[in-house]
């Protein structure tokens, strides 16, 4: 396991860009990770939920860590690899494999404190899934009726009813990764979702800045446009 | 090498999220693989250039072997390797090297059994490449005459001719990697060309479906609608 | 450290496809790179903004020392490695750290030939900062007002001032990075600044000559009609 620090504090930095150091200690773990718009565990799932999601597993091992460390409990961490499997794609979820195995045997972390395969499923807002599923019969039943299917089997009928992530937690790994992939198509749907499972608007905002640092400034500023777009449907609505 | 199922399968996944490994022989090896609307043989093709096109190594020896099980020969899969040099880049070659080596000496494969770096062409469909040439010379001309030049020397006078790997699965992989990188802009094109080369509609559907999985939901839901207009403007032209 | 090749002209290039080693040597090496409208030396700024963009690490070492040998100095790879970890993401920069480090120290390139950590920086454009500033803060402001100050902070006062790469040389950075990563909105932006920090209309055509081989075709043909944009409103400009 490498030592628990980021690369860009390590002593090989200053071999390569001493400025990194700086930048790495000082904007980003002693300003950004402690800024109040969002804690330190929803940080930590942002970022767990970009470096996933862009197969960046280096320093996976100190995210954990600190991931466990500001309150995420393990069975959430597993979970979110799970939903990843989904919106970032199989091997992204694979790639993390060994390297949370390695971090939940070094804390001890046993098959019991995981979520079992099959859990009692949190209670489905059949009115909720029906408006989805017109929606992508209408648009994508014509085109793909095998992506249809699964979407409802897999993902709305399953996986977002796993009971271990709560909703909102789950649409914020889910937002995260859009980001982080600049997938700006989808992030409508699952911000609105998001904020329907009680994400507020500061957070939103926030988001886009710790995605901006893990997923490089101009995801943040694709995303930024769409997440206006959405805030303000949501103030017209509610006017 | 690792043994021959994939990382989802595996005991370590126990350890993390025992729910990936239901997922995975369930919903994916048992269900999405043998799903009628794709051969195994072209879901080998899809998935291959989805993983090499992300860069997601990890899992390909299995991949690999399940494609040559597939019915895939290993000079297609040179082809594919060599194609996507150019489609996905040369470092995502580069990085498959050594593991289809591993693979082709594990099975006994030999030279002999692979395309030779300078064979003879395909015919070239003359009329198609002068409207071809035609549109980019007009669009790309005027901002990067190297690329019109290399795109015709490199590309469309040469790889596109090579003749181990059929055009019909030539586009199919052009595709698949578009998809898996969220370029919808391109998909147009090479739909229409895959489609001239026997690509069925139903097929064009399936490939998102298997898209999803391997390179996550939003890049298959990012296709669905500019595989839809590619749908309705063949339906209107043959009305 | 691996041999000084790129891994398609090594002979394990000759087990897989061995056209991949007629293609890397006659239409890379011998040919793209010795094109005269982009140096050696830009080139090689590219093509590792492109790798680093991409996290792909395996033919790095080739590049960094075909860059030292093209005239890159060591400080100026340090600032590249710097300035991508704001425009690629943290992650993209831990990747390489190892390996600059690595070929800096077969080199003898010590501590001494790096920029420092907090250099005496470039005097600012107050003008055009004040232009920028505020076209952020109205479009972003009201969103995320977290990133607004640290793009201000982080990036225009302090990254973009370091003195130790010239500001169009960090424009190639940029506009190479977001052509290999596929972040078409924010090319208008950066090219622009390039342009007005001194690359000309045939080395932004040639960039993207470039860029289709290390990242893919379709970056490159994505990049076209934006670059076209630009090129046409500087015209009228200054018509």
């Amino acid at each position: 396991m490498p030592t628990n620090e980021p690369t860009l504090v390590s002593d090989d930095v200053l071999s390569v860009a001493p400025a990194l150091r700086d930048y790495m200690q000082g904007d980003v773990l002693d300003d950004l990770w402690k800024r109040p718009q969002l804690s330190p565990r929803d940080r930590s799932i942002v970022t767990l939920s970009v470096l996933i999601t862009r197969n960046q597993t280096l320093d996976l091992p100190f995210y954990l860590r600190l991931a466990l460390d500001s309150g995420l409990k393990p069975a959430e961490i597993s979970e979110i690899v799970t939903h990843l499997a989904f919106y970032a794609g199989l091997g992204n979820a694979s790639a993390t494999i060994g390297i949370v195995k390695d971090v939940f045997g070094e804390r001890g972390i046993g098959a019991g404190e995981l979520p079992p395969a099959n859990p009692k499923l949190l209670p489905l807002d059949a009115a909720a899934e029906a408006t989805r599923a017109a929606n992508v019969e209408k648009n994508t039943g014509p085109i793909s009726p095998g992506l249809v299917q699964l979407t409802a089997d897999v993902l709305f009928l399953k996986l977002w009813l796993r009971p271990d992530l709560a909703p909102r937690d789950r649409s914020l790994v889910t937002v995260s990764s859009l980001m982080a992939a600049g997938h700006v198509a989808q992030i409508t749907f699952h911000l609105n979702k998001a904020m329907d499972n009680g994400l507020t608007q500061e957070q939103a905002g926030e988001i886009i800045a710790q995605v901006a640092f893990y997923a490089g400034w101009p995801n943040a500023f694709s995303a930024v446009p769409i997440v206006g777009e959405v805030l303000k449907s949501r103030d017209q609505q509610s006017a």
